[in-house]
């Protein structure tokens, strides 16, 4: 309808966001223009502001609104140590640890050579200019531990062997909370093998 | 972190939407901001035109951006007819069905006498007063089959028929494709009383 032009463009505007489709879409539209106006502004401010505002840190990669993160300046923070993590989602669940005080390098994504992400374009380069530097002595391998996960963890961790660093994985093993008899068996042969 | 105020305050915006909590706003966040920023910019500028230009029809009270919504200037409408719905999502589904071609008035909610929401407050003297104009013939209550829809649909039935309205309700009975035996008792007897 053409009287309803603004409407169904947002409708269209919100199934950019990941798992929202039509009808999710249009029960937030609705849910918006009925009961929350002020919350739709806000709303279109924030994402306006954080598209303009939010880059890269120019050391680790993560998303900050300045040159170099505040985890980068942080002289707290043991400089020794390099966690390399997928996303900034994957860098803020091991920040809620709080077990780890070291650096990080975000790569913004994985490999994966069906979808045509090879090692360019994730910035391998640029993880291996910064963890050569003389700082870096530990380089944790945080990727997830998926198929593609464990791939950029083999790629990254044979790279910077090559290069004369010391590289770890994180553990796998039994999930803490959880009953043997309902673990996958994959996991509890690595546990048996990563046993102390 | 401070950083990071404009991705927190993206994350705090996202959780405005209905059915999305923090989990979900982080993930839209980062997703946005890592694979689609022009879908942020786009969606910024859906969400301001939407809530700037949308309001409601004069007559039937849907979302529109004109005076009066295309449906009601519709000459091929059948004029006699005022179908009675809660939202302009219902609306939408009625609309689907292709099976009605009369006008609607929407209400833009429920009575719900617990959360405060009384005749005044869906403007039932509108529907009134557009109810009780020279052409309508027949109101037909199309407010959802819950509790406070149906209480809703009693009201407005008894006041319309006071003002000597023809006043229908829509059927309720067993839903198209469904077996018997997983219907609720209620639905079934429901089908048995409407029988015809």
């Amino acid at each position: 309808m053409a009287d309803t032009h603004s409407l169904e463009a947002l409708v269209q505007a919100l199934r950019k966001l990941p798992g929202v489709g039509v009808k999710s879409a249009s029960r937030m539209a609705f849910h918006l223009l009925q009961h929350d106006r002020p919350g739709a502004m806000l709303l279109s401010q924030a994402l306006q502001q954080a598209a303009t505002n939010i880059r890269h840190c120019s050391l680790c990669h993560t998303f900050t609104e300045n040159e170099v993160c505040a985890t980068c300046l942080d002289p707290q923070r043991d400089h020794s140590k390099l966690c390399v993590v997928e996303t900034p989602a994957d860098q803020a669940a091991v920040e809620r640890t709080s077990a780890y005080r070291g650096l990080y390098f975000v790569l913004m994504g994985k490999l994966s050579p069906l979808d045509g992400i090879g090692p360019n374009e994730i910035g391998l380069a640029k993880l291996f200019e910064r963890a050569t530097r003389g700082d870096v002595q530990e380089v944790i391998l945080a990727t997830n531990f998926t198929a593609e996960g464990e791939a950029t963890a083999h790629v990254i961790g044979e790279a910077l062997k090559a290069r004369g660093l010391r590289v770890t994985r994180l553990a796998r093993g039994v999930p803490a909370g959880s009953e043997l008899e309902y673990v996958d068996l994959g996991t509890i042969a690595h546990a048996f093998v990563d046993r102390r």
